[in-house]
């Protein structure tokens, strides 16, 4: 197959690379010229515009928009429209809010385009490892792009087959790393609960991580510390233990390098992700106290101090006299 | 009556002088001598020490204990315990948790002394509002200390009467502002649950503090920015809302006087009472999210970075290549 | 003034009768016709429809729409803005969530009729106590209705003044009980956080009084137990503590009622404000721990089981062999 | 060598079996005679009391003590102090809070006796995948017992090894699957955080699958809804994902029997370790949101509805007239 992707950073030009290792085509575009040129010295076929571009693919053209969520992604994929004939086919690999394809899918419905959205997690490792894929979309249309999505897919591998499924009820494809979930947005709504969890994920080992670290603590009684190895406790539950996991291989990757992850600086982003799974939880009624406990504490690492927490010393002064004001 | 008083510090200081003005004699020891020299000029019998204090009380005497709790308070009671007669009463009247009251009561018992734990909440406003005490206790020895806590108490004042009490299941002292909660150990708990319960109202209002602020935030687009005068805010709710409180008139107060309460740090202490009280919420397998939430939100503001939000940045990195490295 | 009243349930219907006893005149409507006759049983005149309602205004016409928020308020706006003129005003007094206001003044303003939000706090004591206003729009505009405002208003009654306040800086109204707060959605953006709040205090004290009552439980061993009364710690708090509130005084008139509260189910209902909140707070990346575990903790009182839970069961039996299974 | 395990359960059972199976011989016993008659058919020797059993074992003896946490391993332990000799071996391998470790530490060093805490984890699985293991102790009597702990850790098996690991600051027996964390009580320290972290892993998934499963619901509008396949979700995450861990496995197979899960009631018990990490962690003041709620979730899973419910209705009844009673 031929396909066209836009958007050549880290997460676009590697799934470009992994689709051409499988034997298709790729016409490859991004705003940054040298992306481009790197991509074609592994073969792809250049293309200066989005025009351009389409005049390089099939008669049935296929564009994987590989871009920033938000604006990059909306604009880009505007132009497509622009341009494209019935029966082409686009496809959001980025982060895209799940309403966004909704909207997108009926825009470009009324004109014959098909909209595909794949939310895709793997990071830097899909290289190698394939990309865990979860796709959304029509299904004559995810049936067309399904070659590129098994080439990019991590396939079986040594991973053990999960015992007592029931081919009938399910969808094959789980096995080799994607799904095709339901209509357009689908596929990126379970992407965006797929980084809640993730959030909440890491967040419980960062508590737990505090808690062992702090056991040394000066802050307690000399007999009450324990001064514990943290890369031996990462590394050792990864063998054998409930809570074994890949976050947790790559935190004993971490602390194996340095026990006190001094190279970081504390101040941790978040991508919308797990806001908009926060927002998903409350349409629905649903409680998440641990997801969103994940969320707040990543706001909280990248302010100093917030303005509540010097009303609450106000409150403090009002009541009690209790002075907490700076030396 | 005549009651001896230990601890001369800002409560104690004041629970002397409110007993006082309601005809009763006190006999004063701090180990700071210009405290005792201070209440002595407002009346006060002054003692050199706690058996010279014994000296000065009546033949069934009354110590009231108004001391840090721990360490100070333990070693107090350990000394009167050394020298008090069957029948003599003490008063623990500090933050003590109340598995220590239990303990020290059947202690104290073995020798005839009766043990009493008062759960005083008020602050530095106590002298002129009066105590709002949790007492708990036998109830010979409640019951003979009563004129002393009545005294302490606010009474009914000007507060409205609520409707529907039931004079005969319930304890008429409640409207007086304090109430014999039940045996040793029970005032404190029902203090340290108030404690908690504080606890969780301050953080309610420091977070919806924060959301108004953080409305004017450049973080904001322009066009969704408010910027809204926290002081009138407070002001107004203070005025017929359901959310009209003490803690709110406290905080009008701080925001009239600087609406950005840049006299304060932002790091906030706790005493152990949040602390107990999730422990006691685990005993019982009570869910308490917003009292722990509140506590939590102290400790994390008190440390600039946590080890977690290191190991997240660190997680972040090793799958996402995120970058979140000190400057 | 004159001003027209739509919607006429328990708050428009007070806000109607609290208008009139200060001296205005109301022109009231409701599609319930009982509603508006015990209206002009009371002095207002009635209106059969909105047209109706217009042609009984003054040529400055004032509309106060008091309807549940939503769908109601939205189709009652669009069809007063069908036929009004410029200069008048358009007052929702509803629960509407602010960026619909936004959206509504800026389409009311091409037809140069103001919109004027006004959040609304007291629920059904705003008769005798007045009601709490945080209000947004022009400032011409607001000053217009300044007088129904003013009626509606509790006024500085016998609620002690803030020490500190600066005439200079703030507004003089907040002390009557309402604010200009800022332009339109600023009002309602006010009341939500308000609610927020309330959310949060009200679970405080929720969590605080579980841990009460559970220390009756026969789950704790027999000595470690207390038999506390719930409506005396109440009515105890009431007076001189820190957490004395209006939410204290009314809990404290339930429970002495009823301190078993047998009346009501548990089921808590949440309006949109508490989940609007968190929204604002994710917009700004403020972390609201408390406020999000407050709407939770209403969501999970409204299941019985969550499938989450089943899954950690699930989980238990892979890993343990613990069997957690209906009986 | 030889050891002694006392409690044969099935942890007990399957580390007595995994034991044998490397050439050690253990000598068993526990209350229940069948569990003792089926680990002698297996190779074991049997032991009719714990006497019996020191009269079995080598002129060094080692117990192995794998009996539920609290009373039965204390008096099991202490009955063992009562006749063991100085240089005798003591391991408590079950769910001890470590304090009790300390302490027990302390009491059976005054008579020459080594006690050695280890945490356990890997549940059914453990026959087969062998044990992951944190143990502490003094290290003679860690080193001592070493080849027991070899024969029951995992070893390095098939799981890719951590890159960067420095041989000279981190223990090689990590690799295998089991470290020596410090001194007495280090080690069950250790697995109760592990434990703690689990819990807060366990409810992010649960939180997850309920956003996933709640978006079929009736809740929504019909054109907001996506009907998910939970078992396809959990499969295909298990395949290259972020969030790819044992626990996930679990859930797909769990799913992949009866995606509805219907087999599970919904109650979820809670062992000591939750509460103990939160308890270290307020002793440390390290704020733990998400380990605390995913405890509290368990909590509340376990109740139809909390009394702070019912009083939050009370107060909705109070200010709005909301009514929330049984039918």
């Amino acid at each position: 197959m031929k396909i066209g992707i836009i958007g050549l950073g880290r997460m676009g030009g590697n799934i470009a690379r992994r689709i051409m290792r499988a034997g298709h085509e790729t016409v490859v575009f991004d705003r940054n010229a040298p992306a481009v040129a790197a991509l074609v010295a592994d073969g792809a076929i250049g293309a200066d515009s989005l025009e351009d571009m389409r005049d390089k693919l099939d008669a049935v053209a296929i564009y994987w928009v590989m871009l920033p969520a938000g604006d990059p992604t909306e604009q880009t994929i505007a132009t497509i429209a622009g341009f494209a004939k019935p029966g082409d086919i686009v496809i959001d690999g980025g982060n895209t809010f799940y309403k966004d394809d909704i909207r997108r899918a009926k825009m470009l419905a009324e004109k014959g385009i098909h909209y595909v959205d794949v939310g895709t997690s793997g990071g830097v490792w899909g290289l190698e490892r394939g990309f865990c894929m979860m796709v959304g979309g029509a299904k004559d249309a995810v049936d067309t792009v399904d070659p590129i999505l098994a080439a990019l897919a991590p396939g079986i591998g040594t991973i053990p087959r999960t015992p007592d499924r029931d081919g009938d009820k399910n969808d094959a494809r789980a096995e080799q790393g994607y799904i095709h979930a339901g209509p357009a947005g689908s596929g990126h709504f379970v992407k965006m609960v797929h980084n809640g969890i993730e959030y909440g994920l890491m967040q419980a080992y960062a508590e737990g991580f505090d808690i062992l670290k702090g056991k040394s603590s000066e802050k307690l009684p000399e007999e009450e510390r324990f001064d514990l190895n943290l890369t031996d406790i990462a590394e050792v539950w990864r063998r054998g233990s409930v809570i074994s996991s890949w976050l947790l291989d790559l935190s004993a990757a971490a602390l194996a390098k340095d026990q006190m992850l001094d190279a970081f600086s504390g101040s941790v982003a978040d991508s919308g992700e797990g806001h908009w799974t926060i927002e998903a939880a409350m349409e629905e009624a649903v409680p998440v106290n641990v997801l969103s406990a994940a969320l707040f504490a990543r706001y909280r690492s990248r302010v100093d101090h917030t303005f509540g927490d010097k009303l609450l010393s106000a409150m403090r002064f009002g009541f009690g006299g209790h002075v907490e004001m700076p030396q």
